[in-house]
C-alpha cells in the first residue's frame, strides 16, 4: 500500500488528493451521519485520464475504488464502510465542466461532478430546463444522479435520470476509457452500453461525463392542494386527473395529515391548508403548454366533478407564486420536521401505482400490530407509485431502543412490498445498507445474472465493493 | 442433430413445430425478399415453459436458437443464414396472450407473440392508446419490438420502445426463466435488467413477455405539412416550434420533392400539397391536451412568423381526417413508391438533429461524386435526427449492376455519419446484414464491452448467431 500511495501521488500532484484526516472526515461520513467510514486517500481527479490513471494503478495494486459524487446518498454507496484496508476513495467534484451548447440543441455536456443546481441553471441559461429535481440538488451531482438513477419531484412528466441521459462517458473497473458521448435520440447499432451504468451504483465503472436532454420551459403552471378522506382517493383521483391532462402533471404528491402536523410543529411560517378536518393531502401540480389561468381553467371542471362526487373533500389553487412555495414548503419540509420530531425508519417503496392505497393500510396495521405506539408517517411520490413509508420513534420509547427493531419494521414493509410486487428501494438505491433485504427479497435469478454482469465487467470486484454484492 | 430432434418434437406435440418446407418457407425469408435461409425445424412453443424447455434441450445438444417474431425486420436478424446445420428456429407467434387490465391502470401485460396492432387495439378498447406505431404494426410482434428497440412516428413525444416497457419476462441461453413482469414506475433495487435485453437483438435470450406502458388518449390532433427551400430549414422550423410546443409535437417528418415525386407517379390518388415549388417537405403532427381547433390556434402565430421570416415557404393545417390521412399517405408511401420506381441502397442512420441539414448536404456531395446518376431520396423523422438516406437506382442502370456498388455507397455514408458521431442504426437494428458495418465503425472498446456481456449472459453463443458478432 505504501508504493501504491507513493506512485499514486506522484501521478496526481499536491491538488489530486487528500490526506488530512480533518479534511477527509466529510468525505467519510454518510449524509444521515449515520456512517463513517476510513480511508488512506482521497483522489480528487481533474480528468478523465487521471480516473484512467488511477484505476490502473488500483488494478495494479488490487485496491479497491470507492467512487464519491456529492456524497448525499441515503445508503452508504459511496461511504468506504465495511472495507478492507486496500482501498481509496475517488471524488469526481473536481470534474464539474459543464460545456456550453449550441442554439437549437436540447443537450448538455456536462462532467460527473458538477452539481445538479449547476445544471439547472445552465439550462435556465439557455431558455431550456433540466427537470431532474430533488431535496439535495443544491450539491448532489450528476455522476451520483445517474449511477442511483434518481427520481425526485418531476417523475410523472419527465421521468427519471434514466430518461434523461443520452450518452456517458464512463472508465471501466481496467481503467479503459468507453467514450459514448452522445446526443443521438435514436441509436440501434449494438447494445445501448450507457443502460448498463445508469442505475449500476458504481459498480461496473465510473462516470466521468454525461450528454443530457434539456427541454423546452413550460409555458404556465398550475399546483393545487387537495384534501381527502383516504389515500386510495387520491389514488383514483389522480387516476381522474391522468385521463385529462396527461403528462402534463408534473408531480401528484401525497402526505398524511399526522405528517403535516410535525412540519406545522417544526417549521416556521406554516399552517394547514384547509379549515376543514382532512386526513390526507395530495399536492399536483401541472407543467403545460398554456398560460396558468388556461391550464387552472382545464383542471378546474374535473375538480369539481371529484369534489361533487366525494373524491376529494377540498381543493386550493395557488394564485401566486409565493402561494405555490407556500405549498411546496409544506410537502418538501416533512423530511426536516420528522428529523426534529425524533428518530425515524425510513422505506423508500414503490408499487404499482393503484395499489397504494390498500399497500399502506395492510402495512400500517400489520406495523400497529407489532409496535401499537408507533407514529406512521407515510408520504412520498403518489402518481409513480414511490411512497417513503416512514416510521416514527413512539413517543416516550428511547431513540436507541426504537432503532433496535428497525430491520425487523423494515422487514415487515419488504415482505409486503414483495408479495405485492413492489421493489424494495424506489429512488435511494442499495447502496451498502440495503444489501442485505436486496439478497432476501430480489428473486434469485435476477441476483445471479447481476453477478454474472458484474463479474464479466470487473472481474477482480475493484469498483465499490459491498455495494450490491 | 437426430436425436435432437425426436426428443424435442415429442416434447412439443404436433402443434409445436413446422418441418414442412413449404408452411416453413415464409419464416425463412426476410422481409425484403433478399435472403433465404435453411433450418430443420421451426418450433412454435405456446408457454414460456416450453420455450425453457426447447432451450435446455438445445445447450444439452449444442444446438443454436433463432428467435423470430412478425419476421418484418429489415436486418435479416430472425434470418437463419450463415450459420451451420445445428439449429433451431424459435417462433414466438403461438405466444399472443393480453391480459387485460383493470380500470385506471395505465399499463398492459402482453405476451411476445402479439402484434403491434393486437396491443394498440386493445390500448383502444381501454380507451387509451399504446403509441409506438410503425409501416409493419400488422404483423411486427411486441417480443421483436422490443428486441430491436422499435422506434417509428411517434418517438418525439413516447421514446422508443425501450420507454415504453415496464416490465419483461425473458428465458436465458441456459434456460432459467426470469420474472422481470413490473408495472413499477421508479425501481432502484438493483441493475435494471430488462434494460440489457431491449435492443439487445436476441442475442442474449428470448423475451417470451412484457408489461406496457399506456397513456391517456390525446384529446386534439394538428397534422400540417410545410414546404421550404431546403432541409436545414425545416430543422429550424422544428427547433423553433419545439419551443412553443414542447412534448406535444408528436412526429416531424421530412421527405424531398423528388422522393415525392415517385409517389405521385405509382401511388394513387396522391397529389402534391402546395402548386408553388418546393424542394423538401415537413409533416408536423401535435397531439395535445386541447381540441383540434386550440391546437391549431397555438401553432398558427409561430407558422406565421416562419413564413415571415422565409424559414417556410408555404404551409397547409389538415382540416379533416381524410385530408389528415391523406397527408400521412404521402409520407407512409415513400418506401413503396420507391420499391416500384426501382432498386435502391437503404440506409438507417441518425445524427445529432441540428445536423441533419449538414449532413445532407456533405454526403449528398460526396455520394454524387462517387456516382453522378444516382438519383438520391433521404425521408425520414427528422425531429429525432433519424434519416432513411436512401439512394435509388440511376435512370439506365441495370439493378444488378447498381447494388454491386452497394458496399461502397453504404460505406460512404457510414464514414460520414461516424465522423459526426451519429450511429449507422437508427431503427434498424444490426441483424446479421450490417454486422460487418458496426464492427467497422463501432469504438473498438464499445463493442468490446458488448462482447464480454455477450459471453457473459451466453457463454456458448447459442442464442442468435451471427447477430452483432
Amino acid at each position: 500500500m505504501e508504493k501504491f500511495l507513493e506512485i499514486l501521488k506522484s501521478k496526481l500532484g499536491p491538488k489530486g488528493y487528500f490526506e488530512d484526516p480533518i479534511v477527509m472526515a466529510p468525505y467519510l461520513a454518510d449524509m444521515r451521519g449515520r456512517f463513517f467510514g476510513d480511508i488512506p486517500i482521497i483522489t480528487r481527479p481533474k480528468t478523465t485520464e487521471e480516473v484512467s490513471q488511477i484505476i490502473e494503478l488500483c488494478n495494479e495494486f488490487d485496491v479497491t475504488m470507492i467512487p464519491q459524487g456529492g456524497n448525499t446518498g441515503l445508503c452508504a454507496g459511496a461511504t468506504p464502510i465495511n472495507i478492507n484496508t486496500r482501498k481509496v476513495l475517488i471524488s469526481l467534484s473536481r470534474m464539474n465542466k459543464i460545456s456550453p451548447s449550441k442554439s437549437g440543441e436540447l443537450y448538455l455536456e456536462v462532467e460527473a461532478g458538477s452539481t445538479l443546481k449547476s445544471v439547472q441553471m445552465m439550462a435556465d441559461n439557455m431558455g431550456l430546463i433540466f427537470p431532474l429535481s430533488l431535496a439535495s440538488e443544491g450539491s448532489c451531482q450528476i455522476g451520483g444522479n445517474i449511477s442511483t438513477n434518481a427520481g425526485g419531484t418531476h417523475v410523472l412528466k419527465y421521468g427519471t435520470m434514466r430518461s434523461l441521459v443520452l450518452g456517458l462517458e464512463v472508465v471501466l473497473p481496467n481503467g479503459q476509457i468507453w467514450n459514448g458521448a452522445s446526443s443521438l435520440l435514436k441509436n440501434t447499432a449494438g447494445y445501448d452500453l450507457k443502460q448498463f451504468f445508469i442505475g449500476a451504483e458504481g459498480t461496473l465503472g465510473i462516470v466521468t461525463s454525461a450528454t443530457l436532454k434539456l427541454f423546452p420551459k413550460p409555458k404556465g403552471v398550475a399546483t393545487l392542494l387537495l384534501g381527502a378522506n383516504d389515500l386510495q382517493s387520491l389514488v383514483n383521483t389522480y387516476n381522474t386527473l391522468k385521463l385529462e391532462l396527461g403528462e402534463d402533471i408534473t408531480a401528484f404528491e401525497v402526505f398524511p395529515d399526522n405528517a403535516l402536523n410535525f412540519v406545522i410543529k417544526h417549521i416556521p411560517d406554516t399552517r394547514k391548508p384547509f379549515d376543514k378536518a382532512t386526513t390526507w393531502y395530495g399536492l399536483v401540480e401541472i407543467w403545460g403548454n398554456d398560460t396558468d389561468d388556461q391550464i387552472l381553467e382545464k383542471i378546474l371542471l374535473p375538480i369539481e366533478k371529484l369534489i361533487n362526487s366525494n373524491q376529494i373533500l377540498s381543493a386550493i389553487a395557488a394564485s401566486t407564486i409565493s402561494q405555490r412555495e407556500k405549498f411546496w414548503k409544506l410537502r418538501e419540509s416533512l423530511s426536516e420536521a420528522q428529523r426534529i420530531e425524533g428518530a425515524s425508519i425510513k422505506n423508500d417503496i414503490s408499487i404499482s401505482p393503484n395499489l397504494i392505497g390498500e399497500f399502506t393500510e395492510i402495512t400500517s396495521k400489520e406495523i400497529l400490530a407489532y409496535m401499537p405506539e408507533i407514529r406512521l408517517t407515510p408520504f412520498g411520490h403518489a402518481g409513480d407509485g414511490n411512497l417513503h413509508f416512514n416510521l416514527m420513534q413512539p413517543k416516550g420509547m428511547e431513540q436507541k431502543e426504537f432503532l433496535k427493531h428497525e430491520q425487523t419494521l423494515q422487514n415487515i414493509v419488504n415482505i409486503r412490498v414483495t408479495e405485492m410486487r413492489g421493489s424494495i428501494s424506489a429512488e435511494h438505491g442499495i447502496g451498502r445498507i440495503k444489501k442485505e433485504a436486496l439478497i432476501q427479497h430480489l428473486d434469485p435469478i435476477a441476483y445471479e445474472l447481476m453477478k454474472t454482469i458484474k463479474n464479466a465487467i470487473d472481474p477482480k470486484s475493484l469498483m465499490n465493493p459491498g455495494v450490491l454484492f
